[in-house]
């Protein structure tokens, strides 16, 4: 693969007298590596694969570099707010400081006098935040932002600017990313970038049902997350195996319907969730997936689920659990999701709300004497037809409850079953062979996200992230409408098994592969180029303290405290 | 799969009144699980498998347990040392006294009372060790231990006896597994145990040179062969990617070799390694590989390593490293390996040393006009003849330098090519259709291991260990003077893809599978009871501080500080 400078959007830049191009400056680099073994040397003394320096993932969409660096000294190098200014911001700023000058498993150099006062430091770097601070970050979030080091346009200072908060922070991170420590001194280079995402949704799926996952290792995912310029935290907080969530009306839900009672996010642990994410820009989108995947919410809620045929020789044999979906005939129910919806809306505040959908068994719906009466009643004629009823009933009794109008999303059996959708509702297509899945929805002309190419619960031996590279959410035949009804797309992590003691390895920097191909422009395709950011983003993923996994065969990281 | 008590030789226990085999104790437990969940039930509430609760892994040649149980008050509860004495027991005893009461990673309930006076409490172990303690584990240590909790042959009073200072380890590993934390009090049932090992030798194998590891995940590492019985450390130290040991006669080999000058084990680091070990019963068997896998020796040694046909237009279309295998015709080389293996057999203690043998790559001496030329001269008309004059002039030399007879093992592929071996030196078998080679290897007299089966770095979706623990080193077609040639076998765990971040949770319980295979008898074979003990183990691991990973799908560990 062939890394394509034009195409990446830095040809439309005016070209800068003694500036190299991305492409000609890594030539440059890549020379310097400590072993100049060719591209994935298998046989050979060190590394497989080399690793780039000052390299930032998602590549910027306009990204111009020159070899000359600026110094940094790290006692007196400061941010300086110039413009707008919000407590999301400064206390960006002071997070930026410690993870580029202090990462928590980084180990310096001893005794190097780092002062710095000639004309090739970078003293500090104006701030300009162009419009005041919105709280939350909502749906097309604007991520824009412009950093210029030591640029003819800025000469002898640096800048970063953006309009929106959101954009601020992902500069701020990109900063952070080509910041690099080299012969004991942190060093930059004199940056021109220019950088907006491609797709304004880009997400990560937790499960925390089928493990649970502690706060901390939500809160490091969040971290995680922002270093890669992900913006979307897709929760799935319960499902069958597990109710984790500490519903205000309902304590008993999970009291009964946890594994445990310190297995459980309270109230006061959502609220923190929520603010640890809003301060990184990104979105909570919560998913209560129903009618199936329910099996945690019935243990004390009778009549909830569906019996599924006890006693039935056909239901033994066929090995059906004790209860099936949520059941779609009693009025009862629908007035328990009315509140239980109800609060879950108040609890979390982003625009959209998961309502899940995949899965329905529908053979427990067939075992029930009283399901099918009420089909004959309500003249349904087949399971679909009656998970379309109950998919009805939710997103009446959804508008019905909020002022203010929310979205909701699916799982595409809900698109699949000819359910009728709201025409702003998101179909998020999981399912292989995604193509013609991505290109029904937008001929509905639904908003449609990709996950099907990144279920990185799925592990293989060796190097694995190029199939993840290749996949494009715009790959399907349809027109340019409905290519814009793309939104994004989102990493899944389903949590059989995953818990706290190897989601984080198994996710990074895998994951960071889609956020390169959410971010980074559609001519991203150079293989080579990534994999040495991803070797380099790896080890600044352990400088920062978090167990980010080898993936590119041998190599090893510099100035670690725990190698 | 059935478990069959009969086979694992419970039944040659006399039967003791009131006691239950395992099997039957066992479905009594399992029936007070939290959750009556069927084994691997994908579709309900709770975890996908039952958990045991103080169960052993690996399963004991003869258990018998009953269901009652003793409590214990861990403020006074003592191992009571009555016979023989050393400072290796001395230290293990304190050690359990941690692993079993306070484990790094253990939150117990609050405010409980644990005081504990009646007849049902269990208040010391008497340890008997029957013969003064070796320093150093042997080859053929004597593992064999004897617990009796309360059991009518010791009426109230609970011992651990062994003939050898290993056997009290394994006991005490034994003895720390199966107390439990349940209700808020510590548990053990009463038990009677007489166990030893199936297989002298249970390895595991770590690769420091495609990562580096840093010591205290070595430590990490032993401790964790320790809870699993394992019994060799195979240190596969260096390799063609980096050095990182350091020689004392030659210090330029790491310095030139090594990933970096921090990335190197120390004298001092070998040494505090070797010691780690040896206090958990734990053989270091170091590999340096030769002829082959030696690109990071010949950073410094001119001519140590072949050239390979630079400038050679098939060498660069065959895409060959810039050096071979060692070059085997040059005599400098041999008077160097003197040197250096001198040093090696003084650094590590054991009887054995690995020699390594693995796939050398001809090509390159196909490539040199001397070694063309040494062949002719030394009427050698292959490679494989090559390889057999290296490894003939190696066995010689080590031979002259050793003053008492060392052992020597080596990969398969030595063998395969017919290098004349000692009768006492070690095949290790790794290639896939295992049972042929194996034979034959017996079939010559050599000892053989078997590490076919465990390649556990090769890594794949979902619960991947049934064919691990189906593996019987002995199932090949053979005499029984052949079978008794089947010294055990060694997990391995290379290191293209694996480094402290994911070394641990890749590894465990997955390894504690095999581990249980070369320790139990041949007939334990009841995958559900495994899996119920793994998980348990998962739990037990973690509550220990160490990362081991979901296995058998949803569940939790309860009593975890960090969950």
């Amino acid at each position: 693969m062939q890394y394509n400078s034009k195409q990446t959007g830095i040809a439309t830049m005016k070209p800068l007298t003694a500036w190299l191009s991305v492409a000609l400056a890594l030539t440059a680099h890549l020379s310097h590596a400590r072993y100049s073994s060719p591209n994935f040397n298998k046989g050979g003394f060190g590394p497989w694969h080399p690793s780039s320096r000052g390299r930032p993932i998602p590549l910027p969409r306009v990204y111009q570099t020159a070899e000359s660096t600026l110094r940094i000294d790290p006692r007196s190098f400061h941010f300086n707010i110039i413009e707008n200014e919000c407590e999301t911001l400064q206390d960006a700023v002071k997070r930026y400081k410690t993870l580029i000058f202090k990462p928590a498993n980084f180990k310096p150099c001893k005794n190097v006098e780092a002062t710095c006062d000639g004309g090739d430091c970078l003293k500090q770097i104006d701030i300009h935040l162009q419009s005041p601070c919105e709280e939350w970050p909502p749906v097309r979030m604007d991520e824009k932002y412009l950093l210029q080091l030591n640029t003819d346009k800025a000469k002898g200072g640096a800048t970063l600017s953006a309009s929106s908060i959101w954009g601020i922070l992902r500069g701020l991170e990109t900063f952070s990313q080509i910041v690099h420590y080299h012969d004991c001194q942190f060093l930059v280079n004199t940056t021109f970038i220019e950088d907006w995402p491609r797709f304004p949704w880009r997400g990560l799926l937790l499960d925390t049902s089928r493990h649970f996952l502690p706060k901390t290792t939500i809160f490091e995912t969040l971290d995680l997350m922002a270093m890669n310029k992900l913006n979307v935290f897709h929760w799935h907080i319960v499902d069958d195996n597990s109710f984790p969530y500490e519903s205000a009306r309902f304590p008993f839900l999970s009291k009964s319907g946890s594994y445990g009672q310190e297995l459980v996010y309270t109230r006061k642990d959502l609220k923190d969730i929520l603010e640890y994410a809003r301060r990184r820009g990104i979105r909570v989108v919560p998913e209560f997936d129903t009618p199936g995947h329910t099996q945690s919410w019935g243990r004390d809620l009778p009549g909830f689920l569906t019996p599924c045929g006890a006693g039935n020789s056909w239901a033994a044999k066929e090995d059906l659990p004790e209860y099936g979906p949520i059941d779609p005939s009693r009025e009862e129910n629908y007035a328990f999701l009315w509140k239980f919806f109800g609060e879950v809306l108040e609890t979390f505040p982003d625009q959209f709300l998961h309502l899940g959908g995949d899965e329905v068994d529908f053979r427990c719906w067939s075992m029930d004497e009283n399901i099918r009466n009420f089909m004959k009643k309500h003249n349904i004629s087949d399971y679909e037809g009656l998970e379309g009823y109950y998919f009805r009933r939710l997103l009446k009794l959804l508008d019905d409850i909020s002022s203010k109008k929310k979205n909701y999303m699916v799982w595409q059996e809900v698109f699949d079953n000819q359910v009728p959708l709201d025409p702003d509702a998101v179909v998020q297509i999981w399912k292989e062979k995604w193509e013609n899945d991505m290109a029904q929805v937008t001929l509905a002309g639904n908003p449609a996200l990709l996950s099907s190419c990144w279920y990185l619960d799925y592990i293989s031996y060796g190097t694995d992230w190029e199939e993840y590279y290749k996949c494009d959410p715009e790959n399907f035949p349809g027109t340019p409408a409905q290519k814009r009804l793309v939104l994004g797309g989102e990493v899944c992590m389903w949590g059989e098994f995953t818990d706290s003691t190897n989601v984080h390895s198994r996710l990074w920097p895998r994951g960071s592969v889609a956020a390169e191909r959410l971010w980074s422009a559609r001519e991203a395709q150079d293989g080579d180029f990534l994999a040495s950011r991803m070797n380099e983003h790896r080890c600044r993923l352990r400088r920062r303290g978090f167990p980010a996994q080898p993936i590119n065969g041998p190599d090893f990281c510099e100035h670690l405290k725990a190698p």
